[in-house]
């Protein structure tokens, strides 16, 4: 059975949205903390074509972690799944996911995967491109496919904002680039970086990359294959266990389905061969993901049986 | 498509074996370190009843960290998962199994998931009984009634050998102590966890563990509800993110089934709704993973498409 | 120039009793919840056997930590500098005293120093003697001998309480045993090291002690040298780098004076070549130092002129 | 008793010289590569003017982590100890000196002490002047006093080439900046800390600038007061807890003088009152301190009684 109509989409949502009171809106990026905490929408899109979706749908967010699943299916396509965990690995964490301990502890130092800040770094280090404007060019065309929204495109002010406070990401960039994980200018990954994260799109683009990924990597309108099959299971795999941060396991047991939040409080979600969700609510739990948007899918795979497990 | 023979099964068996020597039988357990390092055995079974084997399928193994993933379903049952997960953790970590680190860093302390060796001695501590001996009594039945194989018994000699050793599981055990996740006699809980390591059988027993896992709690052939169908979904959710020690990433990217494994060489695997698999072969990986078995997986995981990803 | 009355010493020691109200009694040990938190005394002991003292000087207290300079003084003896520090490291941590990490991270694992407590069981494992009895009676009697005073005995109330709840203590000694650190029976060693902690004392008892090492080794007004001065300079160097817990480092650049403090609230002192100094205030700081103690020794080393540095 | 002439020393000095083929040369700068690690050379200076010496006292090294004794100092009489460990800890660590563990284990974050890497950043960022070269120039100016060798200067080869390979040390600045640490731009403070590190001098210098400390901040020729004396003290205490990298504990058994070591294989030593002594032997031990140079402190202190403890 699935979800039928927006209408009871609209529902669920409605329910979820009473989570948003118990959440806070990211602030360690200035340009983030201007967004309504009790936002919430989301957007189901079917292989068929069919889309429902309910809130105020129009609301766009910045991919921000998102972004690290579709970087590391470009990098994947780019270099091979042997060159890129020669220099990130494949393991989840129970880090935070801007956490450098690991960097240190564990010698050779490499990221224990592409969905903490440092592996999703080291990924994005792999695209390839003449120069970073290229390079960012490439991941934003990968984005116009997946979406089929050849719209979408980036806020400076948010990747401007990010780029003056990576403080972090810059200390991970150059403790990698002692080890030699990262051998490019850090100023230059970082605005590369910076800019990903701040790629602008909404719930229904989100839920169009996730239908593509539920199809193995085959846009389901046009038959278009985007990506191989193997490196959309490989992302899958990766959503399942290191997608929402260090709550992954969690959200695994409650809610089973590949997913990627981003602290901008967008969730990207495919249900295997079924469909792709898109959810946004930028009230976020402790971990950094959307509250709301957390029980939503919780209540959706319940209710829907979605979960894999 | 299925593997359909013993035969088929046989010669990826011969295959895999070749691994075995990359790797070496665990020596920090006295009693395991008399295995034979070029065995590797394997049995699979169907939920019709079609039962294939390879290798010397007599051979028998300890359960070792196997047993984390019954002692779960049977704390869950007891306790229920709000209990259970007010003790411990649901995200999988980098950490080698027997790490103490997060117990000081993580303040509260609490382990952080069921399949490392602090969570499954916080998971053993809270299995009902009036002692020891009846506490123990109830994990072997629940042995016996998934496996159809009462006479499954366990090795005192595997059982007092790491009663002897187990001075870093004794750390946990205290560490935890101080903050209250552990509230039994020590040496009590250790006496019952190391005789639930050392619970023996061979690979046919382990695959019809498998297969009940992977019909969500339902005994195939008897129809027989062993465990309520989300407890043993939730332990298959386990077995994905924390199954496979610190290499469960790289496990579920070539594998993508829920298995566990354990010190002596065992592997149990579930193919959601398809089968039940047992794989025996005690020369390790250097985190402690079966080499061969793991191989072995991986070349039956994509011949026959198991993967879940 | 030095403080030559009991009323000098009286008037700083009203000055720092305002300190008290900022800390709070060690509430860990159940036994040492009693003391109260206003309480502080001091005497100082002058190499001529005069001696000073300020406060209700018949307070009691047991050494707590106090000890590990005491059984590092008799494993010396015993056992030889290089033995000694085979099992123990000379690096002072900015870790607190019961953490675990270190043992973890560090390999092969060896306790930091003999300050902390992982340091300090490795160094009590160390004393000789035919049992446990035996064992606590040459500590006891080494005590006997640095006070000359043969009454001085433990507070069995206060060993039995920290026996029963001494986990980490416990959980650091499997750690070390599963390292080879310590190999006898943990209980044992738990029960002599939680007796030599409630050995029990007042500030006169202390400062004899300190003024013993303030002379190399030599008990002043008899002449007898009660152990060899290289072990008495030692410990000296230990009580400056690491007496303090993780407030050595200030402690020496305020302070400046080789010394050992125990959750108890006792500081026993030692002005190299001028005196000793014993301090009993049981109301502690964040760290675990008596916080009108350490106050105290502050103002007495400005205005005296003690500080080696 | 005090080592009276050249060839007392040099007699010493060619015992210790053996040690120099258990070492090797700092090969993470790559300028410091190319020193010989059979160099050994020292110097001792007397508050009377004398001045004993023994090797190529010709060889010139660059000061490393040496100068951040002297940033210490020129932070404290720029900003007072109030501010200066408001930003920085007192505390010794066992950690090895370009560690990151503690800034993100520690909540909130601060350098433990102003020898490892991190503080001496932090201590740096506390000089102060109009602009990067100003505040060089000060630096510069207070070792020329110290000195008395206004020729003093630095290598720009080395500066650059540590510019260039600063990766750790700019990824401990981003962290710390995240936290408000250090504020100023990450990239002028590494280029005036690895100008410090690479100011240029010989044993004779190192030994005047240790002859200023042993006698609290007066240089004893001209009795001239460089530097107030409880700054002159502080340092000390810092020398004795940290000086040595985490070799430190080890050092003050063994020497038992306030002392810093660079990786240059340079050794700055000040026996309080007595004299002050500058070692050169680039072949280091594995925590990166001269392995012939502490050899010979530990003759020197042994045979002339130089030990504080």
């Amino acid at each position: 059975m699935s979800c039928q109509s927006s209408e009871e989409l609209n529902e669920l949502l409605l329910e979820a949205k009473h989570y948003t009171k118990y959440g806070t809106v990211a602030d360690y990026i200035p340009a983030l903390k201007k967004a309504n905490p009790h936002d919430l929408s989301a957007a189901i899109y079917y292989p068929d074509g069919t889309c429902l979706s309910a809130g105020d749908i129009q609301q766009k967010m910045t991919l921000q972690s998102i972004s690290k699943v579709l970087t590391l299916a470009l990098a994947l396509m780019d270099c091979g799944e042997e060159s890129v965990f020669h220099k990130v690995g494949y393991e989840p964490t129970g880090d935070p996911f801007h956490s450098i301990l690991k960097l240190e502890l564990n010698n050779p130092s490499k990221p224990l995967n592409p969905m903490i800040n440092a592996g999703a770094l080291a990924v994005t280090h792999m695209i390839k491109g003449k120069n970073i404007e290229e390079r960012f060019q490439r991941i934003l065309h990968f984005v116009h496919e997946l979406t089929g929204n050849s719209k979408i495109t980036y806020s400076q002010e948010v990747a401007k904002s990010e780029f003056e406070t990576s403080f972090i990401n810059r200390s991970l960039c150059y403790y990698m680039k002692q080890d030699g994980i990262i051998t490019e200018d850090v100023e230059e990954l970082i605005c590369l970086y910076t800019k990903q994260c701040a790629i602008e799109l909404d719930c229904f683009d989100l839920a169009r990359i996730g239908v593509v990924f539920a199809m193995d990597g085959v846009e389901p309108m046009t038959g278009k294959r985007l990506l191989p099959a193997d490196i959309a299971r490989l992302c899958k795999t990766f959503m399942v266990t290191c997608g929402m941060y260090n709550a992954s396991g969690e959200f695994a047991s409650k809610v089973g389905i590949p997913a990627k939040s981003g602290v901008s409080g967008g969730i990207m979600g495919a249900v295997p061969n079924r469909l792709g969700i898109g959810v946004f609510g930028p009230a976020l739990d402790h971990k950094g993901n959307s509250i709301a948007g957390v029980k939503l899918l919780e209540m959706l795979s319940k209710k829907y049986s979605w979960s894999m497990f």
